[in-house]
């Protein structure tokens, strides 16, 4: 696609939803977020209630009210490569179609009106605008402000757009992923007695797997739902060989109650005694809290309404969490078109997200 | 390596070892087997005792002299990739090395010593030397033999020539290699409850293997001893996808009182009820009876001595077996010197071999 030769011009007086078509409009595959980053450093600048900064692709925009409260409004840039669904199409059912309408331009949309429409919020408010949550988490821009920048994420509670129907969804659940080896040693398989087999030796492992009982826990008032899986088994040499090696990846799925290191000790204890040679943690992101019990939190869940449910996946809010910032998932789009080809989002539901917002922020 | 432009001549008044050397310095890789499967026909066809029949590169000869027995002297005329280890080369010790001296030139030596020597055997004999032992079932010479001309085969009992340190080892184990598949059903890892785990389901395949105790069976004074592993297990789709699909590579190593049927229904009740979706049979040889029993072998193993060994691993003596030919495994090389870059065998070993032979053929 063509690359605009100057920054386009973000009108933030349109609603939201047409805001949203605009947005869609600026491609910004991640890695290629800077012409969009530019837009909205520009926007966010002539709006004299607000200091900006930014690092990267990424912008950080504050009101300095000295409010008793600061709550944080977040969003990602960029979205996954485009399949052919740019530019943005509005049909007559009042439904935009394009890439990014639900994940997540249409949260950015009610990020930059709130940003632009509330100068005197209620408490003292935070936008960040981020690059590359589609992609590595080494390149994610929430994460390298959280390591370089920690102090621009400083609130109370923070609220991450991405798309959740409208509903308030708690919290994230962690996930460890490790790598469980047995061992053994190879002989030929005609004289099996030889040697000792690493894929037999994982029995145990599978066994406990299968007889796992996954826990709920109730947290807030939300009710998460652990899991213990094996997804992914590998082991043999050849056809004719007692196989000395085997590897079970085991991904376990925890509630935010338990802490990262308490998380890895209830997989070792599952497993202990089952003749593993090897553990080595291949991925871990701890879980958030929902912290529905703070009084931002309250404020927030009264004045956009719905039950809150309980977030399964993990989530950026989960960074907000290890800086201490309780946060929750609340977005106009639809997570399950999320990625697809056939994204959409009800014009709508992202004019309501933005009205509820500032019932909040204006109440 | 240079391929010589003529036939080279065989001298098969040569000693047995003598000859082991000039048939490891005719090159006769697997595919490339012409040069000295002419030389050998050559060298047969100037035996006035013998008639000789070829077929590719396989040549059978026969003595015709209406003995009440028959029997069979096989060998295999290739040779493993050569690893710089031809011409070949007799120490002051009195080892011969090269490529093929253990496996199976020096026992073709012996082969042709008897073929050339013995012109009034008290047995008739059928004489084997067949191409691409070395190398995938489809190509090889005994096997097709078995197929398009079974009679050339006839016989009452058989010896391979394989090395075996001129140690009788009787029969073969079979051997079966079942492909068992598990189910589930695809579900992000985070919602592991919408789906079920194919990993998990293969636990009590896994179980059974590591529980299972191994059947030993005396046959014909010799004891086999069978095998049931896990030569491969593969499962999975990504670090946070519930995998659908796991494959555990199932391989039984038989003793010769089952029939291949026998073997099958064997396995098939060992996971009986394991949940398995689908069985797939990726390799089945059958074992061969030792036929120890049989008086032409009874009379081979008082000539050549030693007490008889079973044979663990699979070999070419289960094609005779297939034909109703009671066949032994007995020659001069060292089987675990087979395929390596050293080697080597000893020159009286295979002076030896061809002298109990005699014993056996001239007594």
């Amino acid at each position: 696609m063509e690359r605009p030769a100057q920054t386009p011009v973000l009108d933030l007086s349109l609603d939201a939803a047409q805001l949203t078509a605009a947005l869609v409009d600026v491609p910004s595959v991640s890695r290629d977020e800077k012409v969009l980053a530019d837009a909205v450093e520009t926007a966010l600048r002539a709006l004299p209630h607000l200091t900006v900064d930014r690092d990267g692709d990424t912008i950080v925009a504050r009101t300095n009210l000295g409010r008793a409260e600061r709550v944080v409004l977040a969003g990602h840039l960029d979205t996954v490569p485009i399949a052919d669904n740019v530019p943005s199409r509005l049909d007559e059912n009042g439904v935009l179609w394009g890439c990014g309408t639900s994940d997540m331009k249409s949260g950015v949309a009610v990020q930059l009106r709130v940003a632009a429409t509330v100068p005197e919020p209620n408490r003292d408010l935070t936008f960040v605008f981020y690059e590359a949550e589609e992609i590595a988490a080494e390149h994610n821009g929430l994460k390298r402000i959280a390591e370089q920048h920690p102090d621009w994420l400083a609130g109370d509670f923070a609220v991450l757009l991405e798309p959740s129907s409208n509903q308030v969804e708690g919290g994230c659940q962690g996930t460890l992923r490790v790598l469980l080896r047995t061992a053994g040693e190879r002989a030929h398989s005609a004289r099996s007695w030889m040697g000792s087999n690493a894929i037999h030796a994982a029995a145990p492992i599978l066994e406990r797997l299968a007889a796992y009982e996954p826990r709920r826990a109730v947290i807030d008032g939300l009710e998460y739902r652990e899991g213990l899986n094996a997804v992914r088994i590998e082991g043999g040499v050849a056809g004719n060989v007692i196989p000395d090696e085997c590897t079970v990846t085991v991904n376990f799925r925890y509630a935010p109650d338990r802490s990262g290191e308490e998380a890895l000790a209830h997989v070792r204890e599952v497993f202990a005694d089952c003749d593993i040679v090897e553990w080595t943690i291949d991925d871990h992101s701890t879980a958030a809290l929902p912290g529905l019990s703070h009084p931002a939190a309250k404020a927030f869940i009264e004045a956009v309404g719905g039950t809150p449910m309980p977030k399964f996946g993990w989530t950026d809010v989960s960074r907000f969490s290890a800086l201490g910032v309780p946060a929750v998932n609340y977005g106009p789009g639809n997570a399950l078109l999320a990625h697809k080809r056939d994204e959409h989002v009800v014009a709508a539901d992202v004019i309501r997200c933005e009205e509820r917002l500032r019932a909040w922020l204006e109440g």
